[in-house]
């Protein structure tokens, strides 16, 4: 089959792999019908070092069930099914608590012989508990939403949660890519009735504030935190979402969060430490939020995307056949493009 | 009247000061009955740089009150009372979310032309939100337990529920210090039934475990790490109680705690950055706590003391009078003294 590996920075390629073949009886293969670029492809997109091999990537996807093992129960040949972006089984302690991202028997797609999302195919460890039937056939115009259930819609959901966004928060969102775009939705769906959208491009504020977002702050750094400050009589925001991951971004998310306030964040970490010296000990500044287990909101979240309540689909505004996903990162990575969908 | 003031590292004078009067209509005074040294003076007592004029300094204490401004309600001359360590109109919108330590209009003990703890009597800005009745004599034994109410045990209490603990959370409480034993006391006063303690000083860890330790790890660094891993099946526990405030001991908390877990800190940050990045991130890490609105939890604290149900007063090992504050530093700083008590 053909899917997609990187070779090192800017170097992305769509190549013949074997095709995935049923390895474990827990495993599934599924047939992809719509992947995506995430925005933390571009991390490596934009540094990993030149391979002579290239590296499997991808982790958004859903697809068709094909082929199950024989310990897999309640899937079958057909379903559409999609799959969070941290595969697991479901079971253990961690799953139940709902940190499936530290299942016990879980893993990450495109490592350790695993295959990556943006392919035709792809082998499904722990298939039982990772994949979610999809109540929708091959060809439903619902496909773009339910494929964000993978990363992008519960990451910005992890972040609202955990920052215990609610009716009675404010909220700034910081980041207008599709995660902060995400954390939007999630914020408004959460019940928040101001929501502060930090970003600087319009036609993604644009979307951002039909999402939910009361006001736009396209200022960044001091001149930001101010903004937001001013916004609220000089108090911040009881909920702030830091969806970009910089060092900046995290600076930022302190300097507007209110005394007593929480910093949610899940763009993934470009920095070591964070400053959480005397001056946030003194307000009280909790810092919360981590890499989203997907699995756990995925039923949650699943009937207001059936019935069109929530429109998260909304964040792709380019498709590319698979032959294409080169361009489909160059497009994401030059900002031409919010988030890209793959239709192999 | 007789009160203490730093002058410098290791240097602590008990001099004459003014007696405190009524500037305020909204102050109080309060003829102290008891005071104590704590942990956070140590700080000072150990690094300030030396100064011409000397600085008050305490910020724990009870007493009675001696005069009311005309603006204070419901306290009278003779009333015992506790002041928490930092004082409120407890009537903002922080402090009705139980941060009174951001109050709009309060401040902290020995700053700003405000008194001292540790001294004969005390000016009370904000009396009436900051100044909790006692339902007790002058005489009773409960003074000592009761004047933890000021700091110690909220603080260590303010840890524990910041970070969680339940009676389904396994807890480590880094720091056999006074916040320490008092975190332990709390976490069980919360149902927690696992409780490791880390500290290396016998005696203290000793009253840890009659708190409700039940589980001593002497080891410190890499090592202490390990051994809480082995005790909790190599996972860490739920809540992490960061009861020191150095950076080891922050690197040590994120060591011992559980994916998905929380540390909550009430050591006063020696330190300006932790190490929050991306392996945190990917095990869904929270860091909260901070400075504790002692004010919030002391009517939830009061009926367990005087009932005898928990003994925090069980910290203070020894007694000085105000003239030999100098020797209860000099003890604390060289670890003779667990807490010392202060009657003027």
């Amino acid at each position: 089959m053909r899917a997609t590996l990187i070779y090192g920075a800017g170097d992305v390629r769509v190549e013949n792999v074997p095709d995935p073949v049923i390895e474990q009886s827990t495993d599934a293969v599924v047939r992809v019908l719509r992947a995506c670029i995430c925005g933390s492809d571009l991390w490596p997109y934009r540094s990993r070092a030149a391979t002579e091999h290239g590296d499997r990537i991808g982790h958004e996807f859903l697809g068709v069930v094909e082929e199950t093992g024989s310990e897999v129960r309640g899937l079958h040949r057909g379903d559409v099914v999609v799959a969070p972006f941290v595969w697991s089984d479901n079971t253990c302690d961690f799953c139940s608590e709902g940190l499936q991202t530290s299942c016990r028997h879980g893993g990450m797609w495109a490592r350790n012989g695993v295959d990556g999302g943006q392919g035709e195919a792809v082998r499904v460890p722990q298939a039982q508990g990772t994949l979610v039937r999809l109540p929708v056939s091959e060809d439903s115009a619902l496909l773009p939403s339910l494929l964000t259930l993978s990363d992008v819609f519960p990451t910005g959901y992890h972040c609202a949660v955990r920052a215990g966004v609610n009716a009675r928060t404010t909220v700034t969102v910081i980041g207008d890519g599709a995660v902060g775009l995400s954390a939007v939705l999630s914020a408004r769906r959460l019940g928040a009735e101001r929501i502060i959208l930090m970003g600087r491009h319009k036609d993604r504020t644009d979307l951002g504030r039909e999402f939910g977002a009361t006001d736009v702050v396209a200022e960044r750094g001091e001149e930001g935190v101010e903004r937001v400050r001013e916004l609220t009589g000089g108090d911040g925001t009881h909920a702030v979402l830091e969806c970009v991951g910089l060092e900046q971004a995290v600076d930022t998310a302190f300097g507007v969060v209110r005394d007593g306030g929480v910093v949610g964040r899940v763009g993934a970490p470009q920095y070591e430490k964070v400053p959480m010296g005397s001056r946030e000990f003194m307000r009280n500044i909790t810092l919360t939020g981590g890499v989203a287990p997907a699995r756990a909101y995925i039923e949650e979240l699943l009937p207001d995307v059936l019935d069109g309540t929530i429109e998260p689909g909304r964040v792709f505004d380019r498709t590319v056949n698979l032959e294409e996903v080169p361009d489909g990162y160059r497009a994401m990575a030059a900002r031409q493009a919010l988030k890209v969908l793959i239709t192999p």
